[in-house]
């Protein structure tokens, strides 16, 4: 995967070479000291409360822009952020970006199935693109993005931070190092409450899926990186006690995967119950797990021989833009791209197959 | 499901009247301080160390004979626990045991695929029997296995000791009053690490399956009490890393399944990875689990809202043993009846159906 993921960014790479805008951003970011500009795109509770507060906790990043279809929520964030007038955009005039060298990166946090757009007018503007999961809802629309950022010759990125979480990077040290051996099964799963029915997570055609795409993306993408595998099959099920609310997308699904390896994963993913946050890799000699995995903070991690797995807590926010920051800087590959994006949407379609069709299938 | 059971135990009652063997076994077992004499059939692990040491701790019951294929065993078990030499009995004698009024009940500790002749061989001798789980292969040998019971007029239980057991009574009792709402998402799984490759589990002959049929059995009834409903959908996974020692049986099956209310689960079952022993039921207002589950002490529970789930240890062969005799010297119905064995043993071959073909299997 990461061999994949590596081959492919360096062709991407090497065409930046040859792309005139990668070569003047990469100029400037040259400076090790300069702090990279970041838009954001969408000023939702994730931007809002999550977000923004860690672009100033980061090193590489500082806020240089925003892109909203709010104009009350442009005035204010001016306000609070002191942005200048002309590095405030709407979904329109983005394009215009393109002659704001305050803006290095774009990070795109719009409705799931908005994010093909936003990215591709960010590249067109010569930005680097770093997104929210799921990257976006089809494969087909990810390759676009993915294909929209090469052409630019610009990084495109994926947000998640929990590949940059020093007790989920501890998780997958053990895993490869088989310190309790090879893992062997994983049950994984995340659920919330999704609250409010108005909200663009069950509109379909803004979410793309409910539970699997919104939460379920967390527990599928740490069975990838607890295996190092892809899944090559999935099974999968989906029950709705909500048809109301939960009309247009999944509420909740429980699946099956199978590894190369023989590696097997059980797992869920739920709009509808709270509290199931977790995952647990049990290996040949013994089980690792953290519980809460995925909230924004409060993480705790433990080990079937007592050791610790236990870190100071982190923004995760601030270390996956920084991370992203780094990797634009010193051109070199993310662990995280459009590529590895479109992987855990690829296989979520799979998933919905499996539910749709009530077969196994094979990816 | 109890109601079910308790119909069609109810009509085995009835027949039951009409039955010679049972009025006479009810006359001498209307004394409620008379203990029942038990007859272990088959005196492998289970039987030597937990079953035969728990029988001595009953209220209800003591060992009253043996039934072997090894002659070693037979003396040295008339030696330890004092037995009469008519009472000690081969799988060739065991029709004998119609002449002998201490033994009451057969507890039929065979390898699975041997259930059927030896309860059969038992109920004709006029015995009541309880099984080990699961309590045949299949099920037409389970339908056989009641049938044979109720034209002798004798009763069926399946062993399923955790029903017996205060953790688990606990937990359902949590489920049914929905103390913390209804259940929705439960994840289960138990694994054992099978050991030596010459044992009775691993051939498909003696076992009609590995891990899913005796260790599965354990999460799948979990899922069935914890909800109080029967599955409606199931589709499964195996995964097998060690064909030659697991070249007849599963090796890891994961499995998802449906319940009528909209509740889901999602469950592992191994033979070649330990450590896995619990369930986890998340309700619409918090979770309890147990953990360990499904082993034969150190049970422990915890819930969402951190009120205690936890009370003495019992042996839980006692309990599940002291229930049946019980149930036999009141002719009530058990809760744990031979329907209830077969329920389980339908599901599985569900599973193991979605296994083999790729499809979502409709119960």
């Amino acid at each position: 995967m990461q061999d994949f993921s590596r081959r492919r960014f360096m062709q991407g790479a090497a065409a930046a070479t040859l792309a005139a805008p990668f070569v003047s951003t990469a100029t400037r970011a040259a400076s090790p000291d300069k702090k990279l500009g970041v838009a954001l795109c969408g000023l939702g509770n994730l931007s809002t409360n999550q977000i923004a507060p860690a672009l100033q906790k980061t090193e590489h990043c500082r806020l240089a822009g925003i892109v909203t279809g709010t104009p009350g929520k442009a005035d204010e964030w001016r306000r609070k952020y002191d942005l200048p007038k002309r590095s405030v955009y709407s979904y329109d005039t983005m394009h215009r970006m393109a002659d704001n060298d305050d803006i290095d990166i774009v990070y795109v946090v719009t409705p799931n199935a908005l994010h093909l757009e936003h990215t591709v007018a960010a590249a067109k503007a010569g930005k680097h693109v770093f997104c929210e999961k799921p990257l976006e809802i089809s494969v087909e629309r990810c390759q676009q993005m993915i294909d929209a950022c090469k052409s630019a010759g610009r990084m495109l990125g994926t947000a998640y931070r929990c590949r940059f979480e020093p007790h989920h990077l501890e998780c997958i040290r053990i895993a490869r190092e088989q310190e309790l051996g090879a893992v062997r099964i994983i049950e994984a799963g995340f659920g919330i409450d999704v609250g409010r029915p108005d909200q663009w997570r069950v509109k379909h055609a803004l979410s793309g899926g409910g539970a699997l795409m919104d939460v379920g993306v967390y527990a599928l993408q740490a069975t990838r990186y607890l295996t190092g595998e892809e899944p090559v099959l999935v099974t999968a099920t989906e029950t709705k006690t909500d048809p109301v609310k939960f009309k247009e997308v999944d509420e909740t699904v429980t699946w099956t995967a199978q590894f190369p390896s023989g590696a097997t994963a059980y797992c869920t993913a739920s709009f509808k119950v709270g509290g199931i946050k977790n995952f647990r890799a049990n290996c040949e000699r013994g089980w690792f797990e953290l519980d809460p995995a995925y909230y924004y903070g409060g993480i705790k991690g433990s080990r079937s021989d007592g050791k610790p797995l236990s870190f100071p807590a982190v923004d995760m926010f601030a270390a996956e833009i920084d991370d992203f920051a780094r990797c634009v800087k010193e051109r070199r590959p993310t662990i995280v791209p459009g590529e590895e994006g479109m992987q855990d949407v690829k296989i979520m379609t799979a998933i919905y197959e499996s539910i749709r069709t009530g077969r196994a299938v094979r990816i």
